[in-house]
């Protein structure tokens, strides 16, 4: 979310899936939900910040602990106050590529990214 | 679609969408539909080859079209030989600045992406 001023467009900005191999795929949903579980502690209370359903929520988390050499999130699931879940070491570590990734990305294509926005309708 | 070797999995591919402001949006299926359309000098045979609907690919050159300054696609629609259909000028230049995008980004993410990589499931 970049701030916007009165007088000039949006800045554009970035959407970046990183895909591997076939299966596995990385993109600003998950890494939102890493970022949102950090905040919140809560699998379900990320979930919920990104109107998304528990259910969906949970299988996203599935699908990257599953997918990377240990888990991400740290979960204990259910109960009364709904378990609670952290990131992990490595969680982190993928969250901050993730990141890293967008940012270099941004940087390297700002001129090109310029010119099509200068070719756009006024 | 990236050549694989048999004894190293496939290489991370980024996939990026950029947005500008609320409603103008340019991604990976767009710029194929442009390169598609320069190939088969036909919308219905871009999409045809796209698998896509007759009715969204013209639905995706109108958003193009519309959202640039000056048309992508120069088209003639319909008749039995389907009409002609090739890309104008901008229409290159924007094809051209999402393909220096996309190899902008991948070339600067390249060590974190190789990162990624590396703490996924062997």
């Amino acid at each position: 979310m970049s701030p916007k001023s009165d007088d000039s467009p949006a800045a554009p900005r970035l959407r970046l899936r990183i895909l591997f191999g076939e299966d596995a795929m990385l993109g600003p949903g998950k890494a939102e939900l890493l970022e949102r579980v950090r905040e919140t502690g809560s699998i379900a209370a990320a979930g919920r910040a990104m109107r998304m359903s528990y259910k969906r929520a949970w299988m996203l988390v599935e699908e990257m602990n599953a997918a990377f050499s240990a888990p991400l999130v740290d979960s204990a699931r259910g109960g009364a106050g709904g378990g609670g879940a952290q990131l992990t070491a490595i969680g982190e570590e993928v969250l901050r590529l993730y990141r890293a990734v967008e940012n270099a990305a941004a940087a390297s294509a700002r001129d090109e990214i310029a010119a099509l926005q200068a070719l756009l309708k006024p």
